[in-house]
């Protein structure tokens, strides 16, 4: 039941790798309870900024594997209670992969299919190789869709862009995806991790609190009020202000040298 | 006070079309009232997968007919009780129609204004013939506008094309529409039924369990938070699951044929 | 602690300037404190149907000041509770500028970033000339943001180009913006101040309630669901309906001629 989810720090970035060989990383329920142990880590990780997850190989994931045997499934058909619990228990770890402290970078390569969509639609970013392949696929297998795809694509395209990829699946290629904004960026196969480092250190130089605070504001702004939402904008803002790391960015701005910044 | 909308269902089909000749179908209180009717019934009809919305002859509705006798408006300056009991019950026929159970696809050829705009944009797909104008008018006519139509494109587009258009309403061609992304095709005149009559048949041919469930996602998708969206997904992706279709669906895919669903 | 904001009303347009000479119009608490007053003012002003806001000289502004005497600033380091509470209070100005009653113009030339995107995001509609500059700036300077615009972004253009504005600053020019959707013109630097004014006479030529009443349904399509939206919209086009303005509509409609529109 191991060794289906790899995650290396390296340099405050941790990639997180499905590797579910011979079966183009299915997210088969030994994927999901990895990443979700991957995720308690990660969300208990001061030091690791920003967060890779990717496909071991050629694929970022095919999405569930109906062909696998039964045990391996987050959906058994054994009764509608226990498909029902352990599917919740799954989406529960899409929530908590969606709500991570640090900024998320999916990068793809080949199939981006089902519920290996939905994961990469969670993620800040993604980043596609020109042979990746997206498709919803959920309603050509006669089902309704899980991990929060829908959800998630209508608040990062808007509810027409959603209607379309969902209600009629099928392939779209990487700049099909580049040019409805599912992706920011495609690249080259063979640069696509690179791309996805670059970017990642990027983001791994900005001041770590600042990051983690702006992130929490992308993911209420989708949720909350205005109101409610600028009460705790102001909470993080004086927070981050009264930083080591503001008072740094600011003296080097004055300076005009490269800022330090420490997460404090 | 009949013959207003008229109904008709072919295979699976329900082709639902406004018909006020010689007011280039316009929104009359009657075509609310049989609208209302059309959907009442076709909600309870479960052999009827996808909903078509269109206009009798060469416009889809100009919105209300403000030059039409009182008796057959909606808005009739009686009394300000009286307007909004009558308003508040056309509006609902509009949340009616939007929660359809049925996949809709409005097919809009020539005049899309106003209300009519409204009931287009309740739709889940909008197809358009290229002689197809767009107007939100409203604001010209010194009305804010009614049938949920800045709600439904603030939700389709996001909110800074929703400005644009409806506090600067003027006319918009079906390639401005298609670029905005109101419309999703945009096909010659003489092939806008037959196009959407396609697109209806190729969603109509998904499983039906599947198509509504996804359609509960999609407006789900616009309304609730992620978690409490995630329960219900669930259960929909569940129900499904364990639907007859689902297994056929499988079963098809592992023998490369074609699936034939019973919408069990 | 006068003379930041210079208020001008012509032809029921108010033109709102922002002017803190040599500091490039960053927003300081005295902006703030004035800009606030300006609000309060417009707020209670029938007479005003367009609100026009811009930079004195060549830039709209850079936003916060780091640089200037801790005194003039809104973050003082003085304490956490202290710049909460005037954090708040800017806030609190930043939604009573968003929720005003008028239809708002932001009106961009040169520097547009951090706190003073917030403020334009807040507006309406922006044109920019095109050698405006967008960048959010925050993270680069170890902030989270402040001001909503997370927040208003989000509403504006989806979640997925809120993430790469606001996680990746930089410097956008006026003509990404425009491809972005975060402007709706991009104007040659002479005619920025005529083509925002041509914008603003339109719209005050529209029906004055009609015009406040489609401000209010743009604001709760973003915040509310959509039965209860349609219960508010309905109310107010009854209001409109029964407004002299629309009979003055209608009337003109039909016999050709441009009506003439009293906010009655």
């Amino acid at each position: 039941m191991t060794g289906c989810v790899h995650v290396t720090v390296d340099n405050a970035v941790a990639y997180v790798v499905i590797d579910n060989h011979g079966r183009r990383n299915a997210v088969s329920h030994t994927v999901f309870d990895e990443l979700g142990s991957a995720i308690t880590d990660l969300s208990c990780a001061p030091d690791v900024r920003v967060v890779i997850l990717t496909g071991q190989g050629t694929d970022f994931s095919v999405g569930a594997d109906l062909a696998a045997p039964a045990g391996s499934r987050t959906l058994r058909r054994d009764s509608i209670a226990a498909d029902t619990a352990r599917l919740r228990q799954v989406s529960s770890t899409l929530h908590r992969f969606h709500h991570l402290p640090q900024v998320t970078i999916a990068a793809i390569d080949g199939a981006c299919a089902g519920a290996g969509l939905s994961l990469a639609a969670a993620a800040d970013f993604r980043i596609a190789s020109d042979r990746a392949v997206f498709n919803t696929a959920f309603v050509n297998a006669a089902l309704s869709g899980d991990l929060g795809g829908v959800w998630l694509i209508t608040k990062l395209l808007g509810g027409a862009k959603a209607r379309e990829l969902f209600l009629t699946p099928g392939k779209l290629t990487a700049q099909a995806a580049l040019d409805l904004g599912l992706v920011t960026t495609v690249t080259g196969t063979e640069s696509l991790h690179a791309e996805a480092r670059d970017l990642a250190h990027r983001l791994a130089s900005s001041a770590p609190l600042a990051l983690r605070a702006m992130k929490q504001n992308l993911l209420q702004a989708s949720t909350t009020s205005l109101s409610d939402y600028l009460l705790a904008e102001v909470d993080r803002m004086v927070q981050c202000f009264h930083s080591g790391d503001a008072h740094e960015a600011a003296d080097a701005f004055l300076n005009k040298r490269v800022p330090s910044f420490t997460g404090r």
